[in-house]
């Protein structure tokens, strides 16, 4: 029957969205895939996006989710400096779903995959009682200097960020704000698109995977990404408030609702930038290199021997609570 | 906060129930797992189970589903003639689910995989609007000949199953009937114990694939894995219906409902038993071979020129329906 959601309607319809698998590599059709051996091994990345959770079907279109859940894989495998290759999907459906609805979040999968040159392999297709679910996996390669771990930070590294902080935080308030009725100015369109359609910076965590220590994504929000990577290497962190690199746009929303910006890029979330640790004789080199993929990358601190962070303002240390605001996903 | 449910406290639980990983081998708290270059490749399969789709809490314990998730994954490596190697898990759980819940849910997932050696490199954990969530991957490394697919059956192979067929489709159908309070007779524990606490023909998997021209697991049951198996070849197969191997809690059950055991064997699904496809010169060997772990295999039928599936009784062929039986996961 045309059109009707089935399983194997689904695994048919995702198979025929993809080119065929390359020679020596078993795609969709098995009890499972195979992918040949790769001469740095294999990284291997997980990332489950649930409705009402990570996004909302009112909020954003199927191409949208498809996409996001895509983007969010990918920028793991670009926080270790890898080359994404493969991927898995499992996917949980409410049976009322039309199949098109499906068709088009795996045309926003595809979106982000296809000119990445990354291959559905397999995964699995379920009924879900109500709520989608979305669970990617992703297999890459590592550079030749292998992979970039979280934990090689050194005393006296530079602190380096991508792009500009809680966009994607800003981009939350607005489409929370929504139920009472507040209208979007065009100055939002950025802000929305930031939370809806986030870009994983996969060419600079490819590009210097080579020249940095450390390097995660701050999908969780600065503040938490940070010490995830100073406390495995026993280290501390400054940051200076001042520097952190946040949108017109951003700041604008937060002061037209009373509300702190730095607050945001600190601990908004769900940015997709990335965070590195770099020997301070290698920061211009970085900065110029990122700019020919039309990324601006921001100096923002300093790997300490202290433990913890301390956030700097005026030259003076502050306190920063993020309550209320930390991007926590049991809070949601 | 003990016993509080958040992210890392999750992410803590499930990664001190680990070994260490081994020796260049890169586990949970990175943006992404590594494993090292395997000389054969690897093999990976996924698998999801969705509460009220693919289990309930009522009738199974945390310990029992998880070790389900584990072992379903188990089996579709076995299917491949794989050994299963290392983990990743996605879990989506609902705020209000207590930790030591979790706790005995990741302690059934290692009763099936710490025996096998088996490894959870990192995953996903995130909050559930409701329903939990569990969506496994599984990386294994094939046999010297490589992966066994279901593409390589060839006519006159005889067509043999492990086990016994339908008595995990009976076990479901006693849980569904315990809302009338049909109460389980002695006879029964056999058949919840096959829903409830299924377990992967791994040891068998593994010895034959030297041996086997195609296998599969039969998850979805015999009548569809069959299909699957005969269509990627463009061929067809008798299976002799008065051969199925079937226990007599499972013919006692059917019995005593009015129900037929053979359309339960055929149609039941979840058995995950094996089916392969093999050169008649081996089946003598497999069946000794077999047995050393316990296990009883059966020649059910052959494979055929034909297209689609004989179903023969009495060396005459009948029809078969799977109609209100069939395992159809978006039916559920």
């Amino acid at each position: 029957m045309p059109g009707r959601l089935n399983e194997r309607s689904v695994i048919a319809m995702i198979k025929e969205m993809q080119p065929p698998s390359p020679r020596g590599v078993l795609g969709i059709g098995d009890d499972a895939a195979f992918v040949p051996r790769a001469e740095q091994g294999w990284l291997l990345s997980q990332d489950m996006l649930v409705e009402d959770i990570h996004f909302r079907k009112r909020w954003a279109t199927p191409e949208q989710i498809g996409a996001k859940a895509a983007e969010v894989n990918l920028s793991d495998m670009a926080a270790m400096g890898a080359t994404a290759r493969f991927a898995l999907t499992s996917i949980a459906i409410a049976p009322d779903t039309p199949l098109n609805w499906i068709r088009r979040l795996y045309r926003g999968v595809q979106a982000a995959f296809s000119p990445r040159g990354v291959v559905i392999l397999g995964g699995d297709t379920v009924a879900s009682p109500d709520k989608l679910v979305l669970d990617v996996v992703i297999l890459g390669t590592p550079s030749q200097t292998g992979p970039v771990l979280r934990r090689g930070a050194r005393v006296g590294d530079r602190l380096l960020v991508s792009g500009t902080l809680g966009d994607s935080h800003a981009g939350l308030v607005l489409l929370e704000r929504r139920h009472g009725r507040m209208t979007s100015s065009q100055s939002d369109a950025p802000l929305l698109r930031a939370h809806l359609e986030p870009k994983a910076q996969v060419e600079l965590g490819v590009g210097v995977a080579p020249l940095v220590h450390a390097m995660t994504d701050i999908s969780d929000g600065l503040a938490q990404e940070l010490v995830e990577v100073i406390e495995v290497s026993g280290l501390g962190a400054d940051i200076w408030l001042d520097s952190l690199p946040t949108s017109p746009a951003m700041r604008a929303l937060a002061e037209r609702l009373g509300e702190d910006a730095i607050r945001w890029a600190v601990f908004g979330g769900e940015d997709y930038q990335l965070l590195m640790a770099v020997d301070p004789s290698h920061v211009p080199h970085i900065c110029t290199m990122s700019r020919q993929w039309g990324i601006d990358v921001t100096e923002i601190g300093v790997v300490t021997s202290k433990g913890g962070v301390r956030w700097i303002k005026n030259e003076e240390p502050v306190e920063m609570r993020g309550e209320g605001l930390a991007f926590e996903h049991f809070a949601h």
